[in-house]
Order: structure tokens, then C-alpha cells, then sequence
């Protein structure tokens, strides 16, 4: 069997890192010949989760159709969120949690999408349905991408399965997950050494709404005054983005992990600021708006805004 | 929660219509509002598996949005070959063993696609996973499907797992699966009652190719002769329904169930023919040529066509 390449989306998070790696050993388990890989270093808080479980980085690719043939794809599907050269290669597996969109396959594949917190949360069940023991480095590092995507099982997308998965991964990993969680969490607002660029860039996602171009940043924090410190310097860095990729729109969702609320600072065209009143039902101010108990791009900031770009 | 319909594709076969009514049996026991639908009337295939197992065809609808918001789709998700008013629905669950074409959602879903001969081979798993023991009566009906689907486990679509869940399910039905499947796939050979109308439309798919609208109709049969007294008739069909619904091309395969070949009839445009020969490596003499172990639309004609129309 020929070997592909297992991996999650552009500038990854701590899921599209842990899934890779998980679905890679699965998978090797059952015979295949694959190799967990990313298209982007890991950020601050999967550096912390990867040094906390002693385990390495997987390698960074940009391109994957010189060393194979075949892929799979986990936590994404939308090939904009992909490796620049997905349209040149054969998809066999997906194993998401996302919407799909201009996703398309001339043959039949292998496609496992569930509407839960973490594909990480869905993993689990495969290595269960497959009788595939989780190593407790492994369970560790699935324990915080849920932690991640979920933040700490408070995030709306949260279901009673990432609960089950929480729970039982923290104790194949022996860790205390609130503790673990929490600390791991905090170590991924550490921003002050990234620039305005790196920052609107470090959990990014691009979106055709209607045709409309539409890019969703999100940073966490525990402090969202402290993050408008740097407006003007983020404001620029949007701009320049913008300009420099064709966006119509960029919004950048500024999360506080402790009380879980946002501010939106919404960049583009003006319809399609426009599209972002109709979709939070709000007003916005010098382009800004606080959207209490908005934390989750997927559940409460891509449907909303696709609804309302149609 | 709120009632949601199930179904498979138009024109449906044995799958799209058992899958539906197993589908839809399995998300009742697990706690679901569903009811097994079908966009069309069951072919003489089907129908002599529903009379032998003693079951009820699916009542047939053309719209849904005037009944449900949400449905599950088993056996397709390519918005052609859906219900009318798909565009209207929310999607929340699919099952199918097809390629991933034009499907698009804004939301999280459920969907379990799995490259193998059947849908409900996939769902006979799906039970399993879920605890939930498969009636006698359905086990018939899952493994009527998929003896259809696999030409009684003779098609290159067929997998060991499509074997394991025939030889499953036919002792959970009490049935000698060989003697009682080629009955079944013989039942749906006869075709003298249909006009050459009902017979070019009885197994169709539409499919988008690069831009080309495509039909892929399949008729099997137990001698293509007998089929090609039709001829001159089924032209005049296939010309006729090609102006009408603007067809770029249509392809009829005319399929021998007993020993797995098949003769094409490819009318449309010239650029559409010179893909057919391209796909085939066949040159099309008076629009038709043989194609020796050809059966599988999925796996041998789409792919192919596909892969030659870009």
C-alpha cells in the first residue's frame, strides 16, 4: 500500500496537529503506511500540550503531491484551509467536524464528519470501534486538542460525547484536566512576542461565503482590553492583509477563555460589514462590536455569516 | 426534536430505498423522529424483494420543505440527484457510498460515507456500533441491496466487507442468499412492459462534469440483444430527453448481469462522444461500443468520465 500523508488545516491549532498524529497511528495500526505531517509550526499552547506529553512536532510540509500520491484530511475539508496543492491529489480519508464545503471527489472515499466539539472527540471512537488501544502520550494530547476546541468543555459546541472523551482521556494520561487544561490554555494568550501580522494569522480560516472572500481570525485571551492595546497595529496588519489577498471581509474575533465573551473587529467592503450587523444583530462601532458568549468560529461565526452573505 | 424524513436517491434502487427504511429504523431506536421516504416507486427489482420480505414500499414524495426543515440522506449527496427542494432543507445526517460532489452545507453534520459496494453495508456496521439488532425482515431488505448494488458480489465495487455483511444478514434472514439473489436481480431484468421512456429513465443519475450536464443511465438484463431489438426506440428517447432536460450527454449502459459485461450507447454532442472514447479507450461505432467487465456506473464510468471531460 502506497504511503500518504496524514494532516489538518492551514496555521494549525492544537486539533489539527493532535488529529493528524492520532488518525496516522490509528490508521498504521489497521496496515496503512502513513505519516502524520502539518502545514504549519504548532502555536503556543500546542507547544505547551506537546512538551507536557513529551512528543514531537509533526514535520511541516507546503506541498504534499512530490512525495505522494494520496492524502487524508483531518479536522477540515475545505480545500482553501488545505495544502496548496490539494487539487492535485487523491483524497481517501476525512475525519472532520466541520461544514463541508467546495469539497468535491471523483471517487468514492472514506468520510467521517460528526458535529462535536473536536475530531479528536471523534478519533476516540474509531480507535474504540477498531479495538485499537489509545498510548497514554497519545490520550494526553487528544485530551487537549478537546480542552482546545471546546475551551475547557465551555465552548457551545461542546456535546456530551467530548465530555465522555474528556473524562476518560484524562485518565488514560493520568492528568488532572481542569488543572492541565486551564494552564494549557493560558499558555496559548501569551501574544506579546508575536507582531500584529503573526497574530491575525495564528488561527485563521478563509471562507467563500456567496462568493464573497472571507477570512475568520480568532485570538484567545484573558484579557481583551490588554489585546486593544496593539488596534492600530492590528488594524494596519488587516488592511495590508487584505489588500495583499483579495479578502472582502476579515473578521477578527478577540475570545476571553475565562468568561467566554468577544469583540469582533470586522475589516472589508461595506457590504460585507453590512453582513456582519445582519448576522450578530448588531451595530458596529468604529467597525468593532462585543458579542457576549460568542467563542466559537464553527457553531456561532461562520453559520450566522454564511446565512447572511446569501 | 423535530421529525425528520430520510431517503435515497431519484430513480430509486434496491439501495436508495432499503437504506432509507434502515436508516430511519435505526435513528428511531436511537431516539430520533424519522420516517423512510423515497423519491420514486420502487423498480420490479425492488418490488420483488419488498413482496418477498413482506414489506412496505416507502411512500414517495417530490418536495420536503412542505413537511420537514431537516433530512438525512442515505445512498447519494450530489443536489441533482436529490429531492426538488434540497436547497430549501437542512441537512443533518448522510450515509453513502458515492463520490463527494457539489454537496455543501453551513453548518456541522453528520456524514458516514465508506468506499464500499453498499450503503447498507455501512449501516449494517452503524447498527452493530450502536447496539441496536437488525430485524429479520430488514436484514432481508439490507441484503437485497446489496446483492443490487454488487451483482451478487460479481462487481469490482464489491468488498470483503460487502461479503461479510451479505453472509451476516442472509442467516438473520434465513435466506439461501445465491438462489434468492439471482431471482431478485432477475426480477429486474424484465423490462417489456416499460416504453422506451420508462427504461432510459428506470436507473439514472445526472451528474455535472467540468461543466457538462451528464446522464448515466444503467439497464441490466440477461441477453443486451434482447434490449437492442429496442434500439432505434431508445434513441429516439435518449434524443428526446437530451433536448428536453439540455443534456450534453447521455450514456445508457446496457448491462449483462450473468456474466458482467455491458454495451454503451453514448449520444450527445461531439465533444461529449470524444470523452466517452477517451474514458473507455474505445472507439464508438454508431455511438455504441462493448466494454467487457464494465458494470459499476460508481466506480467504472464516473470516475472515467470524470477524469476525461478535465
Amino acid at each position: 500500500m502506497a504511503k500518504e500523508l496524514v494532516f489538518g488545516h492551514q496555521n494549525p491549532d492544537t486539533d489539527a496537529i493532535v488529529a493528524a498524529k492520532a488518525y496516522a497511528y490509528l490508521m498504521n495500526q489497521l496496515g496503512y503506511d502513513t505519516e502524520a505531517v502539518a502545514l504549519g509550526e504548532p502555536n503556543g499552547e500546542t507547544s505547551y500540550a506537546l512538551d507536557h506529553f513529551k512528543a514531537q512536532a509533526p514535520r511541516v510540509i507546503t506541498t504534499a503531491k512530490n512525495e505522494v500520491d494520496a492524502v487524508m484530511l483531518v479536522d477540515h475539508n475545505e480545500p482553501q484551509q488545505s495544502v496548496a496543492d490539494i487539487a492535485e491529489l487523491n483524497v481517501t480519508h476525512v475525519v472532520d467536524h466541520h461544514r463541508i464545503h467546495d469539497f468535491n471527489t471523483s471517487d468514492p472515499l472514506y468520510y467521517r464528519a460528526e458535529p462535536l466539539g473536536c475530531t479528536s472527540t471523534i478519533l476516540r471512537k474509531m480507535f474504540i470501534e477498531h479495538d485499537v488501544e489509545i498510548p497514554a502520550q497519545l490520550a494526553g494530547l487528544m485530551l487537549s486538542a478537546i480542552i482546545s476546541d471546546t475551551l475547557l468543555l465551555k465552548s457551545p459546541t461542546t456535546t456530551e460525547q467530548d465530555k465522555t472523551a474528556v473524562v476518560a482521556l484524562a485518565k488514560i494520561a493520568d492528568v488532572d484536566y481542569e488543572t492541565y487544561g486551564l494552564e494549557m490554555l493560558k499558555a496559548g494568550t501569551n501574544l506579546d512576542d508575536k507582531s500584529a501580522a503573526e497574530l491575525i494569522d495564528l488561527d485563521a480560516k478563509s471562507f467563500t461565503m456567496n462568493g464573497h472572500e472571507v477570512r475568520v481570525a480568532q485570538v484567545n485571551t484573558v484579557d481583551i482590553a490588554d489585546v486593544l492595546k496593539r488596534e492600530a497595529d492590528l488594524r494596519a496588519a488587516i488592511t495590508e492583509e487584505n489588500a495583499a489577498k483579495g479578502y472582502n471581509l476579515f473578521v477578527l474575533l478577540i475570545t476571553n477563555i475565562l468568561n467566554s465573551d468577544s469583540e469582533v473587529l470586522a475589516l472589508g467592503d461595506d457590504d460585507s460589514k453590512a453582513a456582519v450587523e445582519k448576522a450578530f444583530n448588531v451595530k458596529l462601532a468604529d467597525e468593532k462590536a462585543n458579542l457576549p458568549g460568542v467563542v466559537s468560529r464553527k457553531k456561532q461565526v461562520v453559520p450566522p455569516l454564511t446565512e447572511a452573505f446569501n
